[in-house]
Order: C-alpha cells, then structure tokens, then sequence
C-alpha cells in the first residue's frame, strides 16, 4: 500500500478511537513509524488529511443514497438500505461526532456537508414517496415533508446523541441502534399491520444489534 | 449594569450573530468599549465566559424541564411548553450550533449536557405518560421510548440541522419550526383526531411561525 493510503488509513481508526481532536499528525506519524517530515510531504496537516478523506466518503454515500431504490420496499429491503447508510456514516464516525468543530477548520466541507444532507432528505422523501405509492403508509397534511426532513437530521446527528448517553456501543450496535431508530420512526405511519412492522423491526434489532459483540 | 454582566450580555449576542469560532475577546472588549486587560481582569479567555453563561442556561432549562406538568395537555398547553424550552435553546444558539467544538474546548461541560439531555428526555417521557394515561395517545412495543430518545435528540441537533439546511431563519421562525416539527412527531400516535390535532398544529405555526419577522 503506498505511504498515502497508509496514512490514510491509519488516520480515520485512529480519530474513530480516539475522537479527531485528541490525534496530532505526530501521533499518526509515529502510529506508522514515519518520521513526521515524510507525514508532512503527503499532507500539510489534519485538515489536509480529513478533507482527503472527505472525498472518499461523499463519492461513496452519494453512491449509496442514489442507487436505485428497488420496487417492493419492503421492512428488509429498507432495514438493509438504512443499515448500509448508517455504516458508512459509522465508518467515518468522528467526522459525524466532532462535525461544528472539523466545519469550522474545513470550512470549504461546509456546502458539500449542506448538499449530503440535502441527498439525505431527498432520498428518504424517494423511500416514502413509494412506500406510499404501493398504499404501505399514509401521510396527512406536510407530515411526509417532516418526516424526511427529521430522518435526514436523525442520519446526521444520532451518532453525536449517542456519542453523549452512551459511549460504550459496539460498532454493531450502534448501527443496529440507528437502524432501529429510524424505521420506528416510519412505523406509525403504516396503513396495515403497525404492530407486526415494528416486531418484525424489533426482532432485526434483537437478532443482529444490541446483544452481540463484533 | 456591572461590567461582568455587560460582557456575558455582549458575548451572547455576537456569538449568536456571528458564530461563537468567528469572535475574539478582543472583538468583545471593542464592542463593550473596555480595554483587553480590562476584560481579561474578570474572564481568562473565552472558555470561561462560556462557562459562565453555560451556568445560567443550565439553571434555566433545568427550571422549565422540571416545571410540573399541567393535567390537561391539550395541543395548546404541549405548544407552549415545547415553545417555551426552544425559546431557551435559541437564546443560548451559538453553543448548540457549535456543540462538538465547544466541548472540545470546555470538557467540564461534557457531563453537564450528558444530564441535561437525560433531563429532556425524562421530561419527555412524562409528557408522553400524561397523553398515553388520558388515552390521548397509544404506544406499542417500545415506541414511547424511543420517541422521548428522538425528541430528545431532536431539542439538542435542530438548530445545527437548520444552521446547514437554511441560515436566513429569524429567531421566531427558527423557533416555531423547532416546535412545529416536535409536535409533528408525537401526532401520528394520537388515537383519534389526528387530522385536527395537525390541523392545529399548522394553524399555530401559520400564525406565529415562519410568516411573520420578530
């Protein structure tokens, strides 16, 4: 792998464990055993290194949040559509936890931040716009453009509420718990059969998030 | 008024205008007319004026979060309670807009929004046991749980959500939407009447809301 990937790398786990604000490029450096100079050729420092990674992750949510959302959406299909949304979120969890302060030192992510939430809602008013095509759920008055404006804040903010009440969460868990969170959101909504929707949400949640240990 | 208040009352509203990363103690004294030292003489930085006025706020929310909960909670009496701790959230806007890189920098506060996020969400639960026990709303499974954990959530990241989504919001209208969209999400719970109980909703916010400049 080159030195670039490396860093790369070895950055984002280390500012998921850490939290970005306790990781100096001398302790990546030194993670890597690369003297801090040959660090530097690569990247003139975090923000350098945060705005690289930036790119990879916006090219792939936005792959994520545009694919083709498939027919019958059913409580699996958009279980694994959340699930994938939240582990990507996951994987790039400091940016999400440490978001006002990284935005104040890269403030050019701003707007690309802002057009990610957008995608964000849009998607979801997509999911809802079929679900409710195929007559799944029923929304009365602005509550379908509420409901995608609280799940695109609930994609962006969960990690930080959880990052606050519950710091001991496994990777796993926290995704499941995401996950779980956001279709109980859509669950008062279903015309038919609340009830099994949210067992079948619940057995999901108890089978593969809280209880087991990645 | 003595100068220690007259700096907090300065400090709050350029961190509120200008976002709280944008404003030097240097910009703060020039707007009180003092000198620097003058300034420095009661707060040794920044962090200390905020911490001084976190002090306040905290008393503040604490009080109405734990104010008894009036038997009938009507549409009405719900509105206004919810108005009522989103009117202290936007006092204080500038640290909820700015979260993570405030408590980068004022670690003691950490534990502090820990409980006061504990408290929404407790005050929450007792608001929904009130409606839930007058048969006002109905639950299943662990619905209610999870929606006092969303609302909590949602007290503490709408302002940063509309901070990125849409900046030109006056106060009032920054308010009335954080209300709006909190009663949204309790309506589709509501056992008989939903429309109504949306269709005041809309009318509140139509009337208050995002029509009309502070």
């Amino acid at each position: 792998m080159k030195t670039r990937d490396r860093i790369l790398q070895a950055s984002l786990a280390l500012f998921n464990s850490e939290g970005e604000a306790q990781v100096s490029t001398v302790d990546i450096a030194a993670v890597l055993g690369i003297s801090p100079g040959n660090l530097y050729y690569h990247f003139k420092g975090k923000e350098a290194i945060i705005e690289s990674m930036f790119d990879e992750f916006e090219t792939e949510l936005r792959q994520v949040l545009s694919a083709p959302i498939e027919k019958p959406l059913s409580l699996e299909d958009n279980w694994i559509f959340i699930y994938i949304i939240f582990e990507e979120i996951n994987d790039f969890r400091f940016f999400y936890e440490g978001m006002s302060s990284i935005l104040e030192r890269c403030p050019s992510l701003r707007p690309r931040v802002a057009r990610l939430l957008a995608l964000k809602k849009a998607t979801t008013l997509a999911i809802l716009n079929s679900l409710e095509k195929q007559r799944l759920v029923s929304f009365i008055a602005d509550e379908k453009d509420r409901l995608a404006d609280r799940i695109a804040a609930h994609l962006t903010f969960w990690l930080q509420y959880r990052a606050i009440t519950e710091k001991e969460q496994t990777d796993r868990a926290r995704i499941h718990d995401g996950v779980y969170s956001t279709v109980l959101q859509i669950a008062p909504y279903v015309v038919a059969g609340r009830a099994d929707y949210l067992e079948g949400a619940a057995a999901y949640f108890a089978r593969q998030g809280a209880g087991k240990r990645r």
